[in-house]
């Protein structure tokens, strides 16, 4: 504890205070281990129920399946993804067939995003995958597949080329507009992924409202059928 | 469901789609149901550990009052709430004999800081209660026990009077600082009440480090006793 447990006492507490405060610090570990305890037992219902929800996670994604540019529609609509997908990233996004988010088994410490491809024009891999290691010890980092981009297909590589072209043309020089790939393949702060962060909280819990969206909104604003 | 219920359908799926989209709408109340069961399952877990810490923070709270001063020291080292009070205020935190932070029965929907005072020259309350309304219905809101000040010692006025006089000066036009009872006083917006999330998160979980921590941080810091 924090009180007087080390050889000089710095501070000189009148001996009354000083068993005052040895008691606060008796209680205040008392506090700290219910404290353990009650993040112990949620930390279990959290499992419980991940394994719970996961059988119907499988089953919504084998229908997504059968629905032709369900990811690539709903990403699309979303105000923060569709905002760091540029045009090509978006054709190259209508061969993905599965997303799926996995919490590590502690969950405190890190999750993955996968994102299953079928062959296309683009890259050989079949599985992409942005990893996040949050846990308390050393610093958050992620780690993401390395692509292997088919000949002359790298969308990094053209997106580069691009930002280039366009200082050169003194236009917009000092513009590095993000993007799918490159928020992929960044790994610069893992704490504040901002896009990892939306997928995993706001897409994948519920991607229907986003295939769906524009539909809805239309029908919220009683811009149709009244 | 979002899947076609409305009279007419506003886009036209194939009927194999509809279909998909309508189990998948259904796979999604599923897991929705399921979030609900557990987060009302947390629920229960919070509110069990409440109810085991409660003796101990009575105990703690018993144990405080027998030393001087307790609040007003752990007030003063706590970075971000000694930014907000004053010399005068100060003064009068002299009085504050006990702190309490219960949450609602729910815990979700809000919470109370309770400071209570030994007689003192500044007002007549014995206790000073301000409340946080945050759940789901309506707007957050926060409600505070108007304070009777004693003759001529009400802190905010003296304070509005200091700042206007500063104004005259024309030095520092623009100030105007936050105080302590400014703070209580203050309702503007109850969803980012920093000062009252700093009291409940942090002061009091662990106030023990704060009225020691000058002491802690010098031994951290190795410049005694080497
Ligand atoms: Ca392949
Ligand atoms: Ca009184
Ligand atoms: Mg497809
Ligand atoms: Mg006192």
């Amino acid at each position: 504890g924090p009180v007087g447990d080390t050889d000089e006492s710095s501070r000189d507490f009148d001996p009354e205070t000083q068993k005052s405060l040895e008691e606060i610090d008796a209680c205040q570990n008392e506090i700290d281990a219910l404290n353990e305890k009650a993040s112990e037992e949620i930390l279990k219902v959290e499992q419980k129920y991940n394994k719970l929800r996961k059988p119907f996670f499988e089953k919504r994604n084998e229908l997504i399946k059968k629905i032709p540019n369900f990811w690539v529609t709903a990403f699309v609509n979303h105000p923060q993804i569709s905002a760091v997908l540029d045009e090509e990233e978006e054709e190259c996004l209508h061969f993905l067939t599965k997303l799926e988010v996995e919490e590590f088994e502690d969950i405190k410490s890190g999750y993955r995003i996968k994102f299953f491809f079928d062959e296309n024009p683009y890259f050989e891999n079949d599985v992409l995958i942005k990893e996040f290691h949050l846990g308390s010890s050393g610093d958050p980092a992620s780690q993401s597949t390395p692509i292997k981009w088919k000949e002359g297909m790298d969308l990094t590589k053209k997106q580069k080329e691009r930002q280039s072209q366009m200082k050169n043309n003194r236009k917009r020089p000092h513009e590095h507009p993000r993007t799918f790939f490159s928020w992929f393949t960044d790994h610069g702060d893992a704490s504040a992924d901002d896009i990892a962060e939306v997928i995993k909280d706001d897409m994948w819990p519920n991607p229907l409202q986003y295939f769906l969206v524009p539909d809805i909104e239309v029908e919220e604003n009683g811009l149709e059928g009244e």
